[in-house]
């Protein structure tokens, strides 16, 4: 199960022609009041599709041949949105399962890039049963929005790339949803930085995981759901994180909004709620740097309305 | 009325520690539709106090002793914020005089920012008679939002960041009101790299500059006025810009709204419209790069509504 440099190494190649070498913002602590020597921000909300799941998607579809009935993914969220980019610019055929909860704006985005949409079901895992039954029908690949090697080693490409323009950080701060992202990191800086792991309160699926020593269901709600509402943290996830994660914070729905209005009034970054996590764990002191440190905040995603962000 | 690259280093050194080194976002043109190798996009949306002006600000104010009675400035729009921000970082009084047509939220940004604000007269050359007419009163120091060597050279210092992070652009696509931003991108580029200026057919003093042949009073108006609504270009920049931009180029307001949405949908970057004529210039062919090159837009300024980035 473990993921290493190696295969994250392959990745890179593999992708790079396909998504963005994205920039890494450095400023000093005190910019957003925080007492650290540097603050590096990878600016994953800029790469294509507006999520970091470009990476780990294009990875997948580039490791193996895509068959002619194209890809399947059950997703009304970033990974969908990913798997309907890269299908597109791979000029390959997408299907995309969504439940009846998922938002028509984001359905309408997914027709826009070409995919298949079918909504099945009330939620998550109704959507993920018809994908399932419909790739054995069709024989499409079966991509996962986080629990698959390639998505992992994916993910682990802008680890890579925060190390060939900055170094290795003292500290990662990295949200967790279904675990692809922090998964990813684990496997590039492992036992080189400290990472630490940032979930909603609402949304807890690491946290479960490290209380009952194993993956289990939660419930998810919140402000962060949309991006970090996986309902169980993944096996490669969990396998990488167990080993490697220094420390998992639960951070509320208000700390979480409240970094994200000060990531836009601060540095007019516009993100969604699941990348504001690794600034609220400071702003909040759950997360409290030595004086000398240089911390990784991986701001992984842009999928907001910017009306949101208005006032 | 030179600038030197030397004078560009000076000013680099000076403020260091004030500004933000902002990052280059390196893209194919394909990815924005354009035919050409790469786009670099300088993300100075990014700086301190949302615009580049900061640099030229913090600039003369630490070439210079900033006597007791602090600085004084006449602008309603990214100078005047970026003074205000920059006195406040340095502990020195600022007094901003705005016109009437000035709008109530950037009076309130100015005022939050610690500065003294005060409205003069219905237009910007009533705000600047009276700021003045302060200025001889107290001994303050004068700042001009584009006009002066310090603040040219500060400007200058962003495309000294450009060469450092990735050599010489085949040619810099730059947006002109005063003309500041362009007069330290030819300081620093002179000679090596073809440069363009973009103007919004609606506030063109570059254009009637060269139908002149000297700076001449235009009227200004249109979507991007609040950032490049200056009535004249300056001295400085008139010397520089004559010599060294290759063209100069008109841009409809309809164009510019067009590529500030195009940079929200495409890159998830939040801009002002002055930022957006580059990617304006290229989206109607105004500028057609060759095949091979590596095209430069420099990203001014975020001081932009979110709200307006919706839909």
């Amino acid at each position: 199960m473990d993921i290493t440099r190696d295969d994250i190494d392959a990745a890179a190649r593999r992708i790079a022609g396909d998504v963005r070498r994205t920039p890494l913002l450095r400023i000093a602590g005190r910019e957003l009041g925080v007492d650290c020597a540097e603050l590096w921000l990878k600016l994953e909300q800029l790469q294509v599709s507006g999520s970091f799941k470009a990476r780990g998607m294009f990875n997948r579809m580039r490791a193996d041949v895509v068959p002619a009935a194209g890809v399947v993914i059950a997703s009304g969220g970033n990974a969908g949105i990913a798997v309907a980019y890269a299908a597109r610019a791979l000029g390959v055929r997408a299907e995309v399962f969504v439940p009846a909860s998922s938002s028509e704006a984001k359905r309408a985005r997914l027709a826009q890039l070409g995919a298949v949409v079918t909504v099945r079901g009330a939620s998550y895992a109704d959507a993920l049963a018809a994908s399932l039954d419909r790739q054995a029908t069709t024989g499409a690949l079966l991509m996962h929005a986080y629990d698959q090697r390639e998505v992992v080693a994916g993910a682990g490409t802008l680890a890579a790339e925060v190390e060939a323009d900055a170094g290795v950080p003292d500290r990662a701060l990295v949200s967790v949803g279904g675990g692809g992202l922090i998964a990813g990191v684990c496997a590039w800086f492992a036992g080189r930085s400290r990472i630490e792991a940032l979930e909603p309160a609402l949304a807890p699926t690491l946290a479960a995981a490290l209380g009952a020593g194993c993956p289990v269901d939660v419930d998810v709600a919140g402000i962060a759901a949309d991006s970090l509402g996986a309902r169980r943290i993944g096996d490669i996830a969990w396998s990488l994180a167990r080993r490697h994660v220094a420390a998992s914070h639960l951070l509320a729905d208000d700390a979480i909004r409240a970094a994200q209005l000060a990531l836009w009034h601060g540095l007019r970054l516009a993100v969604e709620p699941a990348a504001a996590l690794p600034l609220a764990a400071l702003a909040t002191r759950a997360v409290v740097p030595r004086p000398d440190e240089k911390v990784l905040l991986v701001i992984c995603g842009a999928n907001v309305d910017p009306a949101s962000l208005a006032g």
